[in-house]
């Protein structure tokens, strides 16, 4: 049997980092939002096993990390074709993890729940430290407030109310999270700072409140490179309003001209749309 | 300002009525399936308050619940554009109060979050007596198992993970959803019946089972009429399965060719697909 699932990307604003020794309870609060960009993969049964991204073997740690916890040993073949930067805040790994989750389940015929495969991705993302909290978005669609921490069945979200808006953004490079999220220093910054924009969230749950926090969150913890912070302030100069995604050297931009983005200089545009359709088979 | 919101309909194939007080934790456990068709609402502030269903005004008690709930005396012109039938077991009335409830929240910036509109639905739903759950499952998109009830916030979720399959229906005739929910008897019935289904679901979360299920919580709780029985039978007969929208007369089939069911005689044949969509803005 053949397995086809999507799962999309997802771009973090800002976020508390939430420790607990149970991976399920782990993770992080905070808000993001969900694109309808992402990773499409197939997984069937096959003579060996391995991970293809876009055509090649990779390691593909957190996919990986899924395919051992759910395969007993099974070869599979996973393909994957991902359509959004890895590295770059875009929850690339998260939508891996998910996405492979979600396929074997079908190839192997598992008969696992929804929330079963989802715990499985979030906790393989927590184990390799490149995320804590984007599968719980992925899981819904929309834009996504992680109210309390951990997989989906353990944490807890509302959503802001959202159009399909266009969201641009600009991948200038790769940030690991694990380097972010393991730094004392920076953890003390984040978590002060997120906890702050959450409740402010929580008060008044609008997009542009969103952005704003975003904004906020990315300079106050100083996670915000000094072009990422060049690109924010060309994008407002356009009339637009701009964040950093987190954690990667990206800035996305919404209620802005693609056209003005691209004059303004700073890389490769691209645009992907607020997506209301998290995780699903195809 | 205008706002614009879809519901997606919702088909429920079994559940268990389950009481309480407060009217946001009273609900139903089940399982349903979400559909790509629904209703579509538009708001704006307006000279008078109104609600029209497909062009004619009409007293929508649901919707109208919403709208005395959220509008604060505000005159609010509610048009809505209704894609299922009315009554027949499509979810139409948790549709229309949430596309409502969605659509007003933009039209009167009142920035409430995407669970504080939803919980508003849910209770306008079952202060009205016309569904216990469909809100809930209306939330989500996808295959919805609902374990715990209540609105969201409050209820508890888990999926059955599906591709977007067509779903036929055949809406032979509306139930009022009052009649059967507040019946002694039938609620006995039905109770022993869908607690059954759903432990049993859980232990199998595949939409074969769903299907399965459902059909014997029609058989076994009297629900289905002999015509839906009939049409079940006849759809079994093609190498397809169905069982019957709760509440309505109306059987829905999976895995069979359209123009089988319509050779079966039943009555007008409409097509839907499973959808992950939840509720959203447009």
């Amino acid at each position: 049997m053949i397995g086809r699932a999507f799962a999309p990307g997802h771009i973090t604003g800002f976020f508390e980092i939430c420790d607990h020794s149970d991976p399920r309870k782990m993770g992080s609060r905070g808000c993001g939002i969900v694109l309808d960009a992402g990773i499409t993969t197939e997984v069937k049964v096959g003579a060996e096993s391995f991970i293809e991204l876009n055509g090649r073997r990779e390691k593909a740690e957190t996919s990986r990390w899924v395919v051992n916890a759910l395969a007993a040993g099974a070869r599979v073949e996973v393909r994957s074709r991902i359509e959004i930067p890895v590295g770059c805040g875009l929850g690339a790994s998260g939508a891996g993890a998910l996405s492979t989750a979600f396929a074997l389940n079908r190839a192997l015929d598992l008969k696992k729940s929804f929330n079963e495969l989802a715990s499985i991705a979030h906790v393989a993302e927590v184990e390799n430290r490149t995320g804590l909290g984007s599968v719980m978005g992925q899981c819904h669609g929309g834009v996504v407030i992680r109210k309390q921490p951990g997989a989906i069945g353990f944490g807890e979200i509302d959503r802001i109310p959202a159009e399909a808006l266009p969201i641009f953004y600009i991948a200038m490079g790769a940030i690991p999270t694990k380097e972010v999220i393991t730094s004392t220093a920076a953890k003390k910054k984040i978590n002060i700072s997120g906890k702050k924009a959450l409740r402010a969230l929580l008060r008044e749950p609008t997009f542009e409140n969103f952005m704003e926090l975003s904004k906020k969150f990315a300079y106050e913890t100083e996670l915000a490179s000094s072009r990422v912070r060049d690109a924010i302030e060309a994008v407002e100069a356009s009339g637009g309003s701009a964040s950093m995604a987190m954690i990667g050297d990206t800035v996305f931009a919404v209620n802005i001209e693609e056209a003005a983005l691209r004059k303004s200089g700073f890389g490769g545009v691209k645009k992907a749309c607020v997506c209301h359709e998290g995780v699903h088979m195809l």
